[in-house]
């Protein structure tokens, strides 16, 4: 009782403090924890720098949500520990390293991506039924919800409260984005995930495009119904995810068409593609003596992302071969059992600095597992790249930058130390793959507004304006029949069916007047 | 002889003076006369002020390209004179005040309409036609065209001269721009030019927003296939020109959401929309003095645009009568005979600061033609409109306007001096008309960079890269199946009925064989 009189105490303090402490606006942030966050939190502090007071909702135990002295969070508790978030990600990401046959692998990364979506749900409904922090809530009056669309909970919340929302994303599964925004993706040159498939594509890979399309329905109603039920008993209504999802007054896209294809889009969506990369800050002083000692041939950057801590020792042992024999120093973010055969050029760190190391002149390659954020860092400080996707987008991350020619794709279970040194190879000596990314970096780094800015401008936007409702198409308003005009098709076949009916039956009827006149008279003959 | 040779020598001075002013790069303007010009103009001559040599193509005779000491006019000699122009303008702007039954009304714009495009057509052959011209435009080595694509000239050059392209437009009739892009042009919520409709549509209107999309197809093949045929005699290859125009690298759309309905766009279209909103500036003497003396109830400004110099006096007296039972002074910009009944609130002038006056304080609404151009003046200075659509685009505008309660439309042909009063009095007074044109102006005028600012940059853009080719979308390269995956949802109909079928035979063999063994016995015990 005492402890539940605390907590309530606590909460009153945060909603007061927010209340005497504001001087813009209110915006509430309802974040995905994860590497998702690394690009959104740029934002929210920004947002806070520019005066406004922003309160981030956090889980108790979380993966990169370290709070900071710009906003508050505001946490609630749930099921599990970030031990137990760690391991499951780690199992995640090792599990790409295992070799099974592909039936068998899918299946098990399917069921470790429904492990992982339940801890991700079981956060959600925590959250929501946590009735002391949705009063706190709606105590707040903000004036907006700023949240990622992956995690369908913030929106959810934005539905309860009222508020207009601003949507932070790269995409949601199965075309979800675009199917709630009624963004038209023709299937003939908008390639679906998961099938590393390009914008040109011939008539087997436009059947498979569409086979995707059609499928991945199954996988994402497994994935997302749950929080359908979820929003329908908070929100003490029927309602869909994708109505609910449709509700955003502004999708802030992580998307740029020198990385993506280019595809159709619809004006509530704003390209923020490359927000991820950071101005480059000078190098510690280890990294520093590193890159300094490469010489001429420079150094490689080399990193798997967070989610792999452990590659299996002899794959391991392939990667340190084939970097013994390669001139370059390089750098090797990596936190397993060290290789026996490591070479004197070759340097494990846990953690690298890794854009202030590409964005360094001496940046020769960068060998990455093709995580959209480390794509676009590579594009911004255009370093050529060989990639070893391992799973998720990854695969159509990699298929994307090697369509431009600005770098490699490797298997990374099959490969050899021969396929890794040729890669490096091509990438750093022949001229087409620097050329080719230093023109996408060009292109890419040539806009009119830097896209932190153009984030905050819309946020903003919505929280001054509350909701952007002349940006919403009326396409929402009708349904499947309607928005592809099946009705009036079918009542002008039906019209043009009728008129050529009866014209047909006037025509028949007038010719057997007509020949019947003609035969009375043969008639006639006949009688005399 | 001798007067050939000055000529071309007065050609080599322009080119020799463009090689040696140049000090950023090289810009050719191709634009369309008239109003088009005017928010055109302001791009060319900032891009000037950024040290580009902007090169402006100018027929001799002209409505509203004035030359500039910003850049150089390059002029070339067409078959009518700027009187003749004058004169067919407002030929075509007086007819829209004459009672005609339908039919003959429309039978006589589309005179008119096709009149004016054979002067447009013949300003086109004679510059394309132009050899002295063109060698020297070859000669000049150009880095982009900037061109208005209403009239394709500019196009047909660029391909001419293999130099990237920017165009600047609100819309191609008949879609063309939407067809050239390969953007998404949704029937059941995307209303066609000339159908005065939105983008909340019936059944009814749904069948008439079709209906004129196949129709006007003819329409546009009048107006368009002489610049085909030109085009093909020009490049001496046979194209068409939707293709010509889909190799634009970028579409400067004069068009914002606040005035147009939300609709899908294509990432290599960028958003201008009232980029002629020019900065307030102060006003003369003579109207500072007439706005200073309306007192408490402000003013009226009242323009039908320059293709209107005389309206019928019985029409011009309507209006007068209406004018002298407001509280408000009336600006009305006028040409034609004075009506005798002029009240002394009502000043007529031969020119009026339409953006200055409509941004003063004391402006309480606007009387307009709705041409786009004064549609955004009002918006951008949140100035309540009445509308007297003409002729073109105008019912459309209106009807935007009129949809989100910023105005009333009126039709200038019926309308009864009450009607107008009654207008006037609407918009003036009932709050709700202000506080929708305000909110509306919020939002236009709420964005990170001005529309001039971007324009620049995107025209910068494509001289600096050559081109926009990450921004082409691949649906450029599918034929109109495959584009619409006929071809792929085809195949999957056959192996459907194919699997059917086969499954349905084999179903029958079976059964047949079950039904054959059982009726055996039954044929044997016959035969005992």
């Amino acid at each position: 009782m005492i402890l539940s009189l605390l907590s309530r105490a606590a909460a009153l303090v945060i909603i007061l403090s927010i209340f005497t402490q504001a001087n813009g606006g209110k915006l509430l942030v309802a974040p995905m924890d994860g590497s998702h966050w690394l690009s959104m939190r740029p934002v929210a502090e920004k947002l806070a720098q520019n005066g406004h007071k922003v309160v981030v909702l956090t889980a108790e135990s979380s993966l990169s949500m370290n709070g900071s002295d710009l906003y508050t969070a505001l946490t609630y508790s749930i099921s599990y520990s970030k031990e137990d978030l760690v391991s499951r990600l780690e199992m995640f990401g090792n599990e790409a390293f295992t070799q099974r046959p592909p039936l068998e692998k899918f299946l098990v990364m399917q069921r470790r991506m429904k492990q992982g979506a339940a801890f991700m749900l079981d956060s959600c409904a925590r959250m929501l039924n946590n009735s002391q922090l949705i009063q706190s809530l709606e105590a707040m009056t903000f004036d907006a919800v700023f949240t990622d669309p992956m995690l369908p909970c913030g929106q959810i919340l934005a539905e309860h409260l009222s508020l207009p929302s601003v949507f932070f994303l790269r995409g949601i599964p199965c075309n979800i984005d675009a199917k709630a925004t009624k963004c038209p993706t023709p299937l003939s040159y908008v390639p679906r995930m998961l099938t590393s498939l390009t914008d040109h594509m011939n008539f087997p890979q436009r059947v498979k495009n569409l086979f995707y399309d059609l499928t991945t329905h199954v996988m994402c109603n497994v994935l997302y119904s749950p929080y359908e039920q979820l929003a329908k008993e908070f929100l003490k209504r029927d309602v869909s995810l994708q109505e609910i999802l449709s509700h955003a007054a502004i999708w802030l896209m992580r998307m740029d068409f020198t990385f993506e294809f280019p595809k159709p889009l619809m004006p509530n969506m704003i390209l923020i593609g490359g927000i991820n990369c950071a101005q480059k800050k000078l190098l510690n002083q280890d990294f520093e003596k590193l890159v300094n000692s490469s010489g001429e041939h420079g150094f490689v950057v080399f990193s798997l992302g967070s989610m792999v801590s452990e590659i299996p020792m002899d794959k391991a042992m392939d990667i340190a071969e084939a970097f013994r024999s390669i001139p370059q120093t390089v750098i090797w973010r990596y936190t397993g059992k060290v290789p026996s055969n490591l070479g004197s050029n070759t340097h494990l760190v846990k953690w690298l600095p890794q854009n202030d190391l590409l964005a360094h002149p001496k940046a020769r390659a960068f060998i990455t597992h093709a995580g959209s954020h480390g794509i676009y860092e590579g594009i911004c400080n255009a370093v050529p790249m060989v990639m070893l996707p391992l799973f998720g987008d990854q695969m159509d991350n990699a298929k994307r930058i090697e369509s431009r020619g600005a770098g490699v794709t490797l298997n990374v279970l099959d490969m050899t130390p021969e396929d890794l040194i040729n890669a490096l190879d091509s990438v750093i000596n022949k001229p087409s793959y620097k050329e080719n990314i230093q023109r996408l970096s060009a292109l890419h780094l040539d806009r009119p507004i830097h896209p932190l800015d153009l984030a905050v401008h819309w946020v903003e936007f919505v929280m001054r304006h509350k909701g952007a409702p002349h940006l919403r198409p009326a396409a929402h308003d009708l349904n499947w029949i309607q928005y592809h005009s099946l009705d009036v098709f079918a009542f002008l076949l039906a019209v043009l069916v009728t008129t050529f009916f009866i014209s047909f039956k006037c025509c028949t009827y007038t010719c057997r007047r007509c020949c019947g006149r003609k035969s009375r008279p043969k008639s006639k003959s006949k009688k005399e």
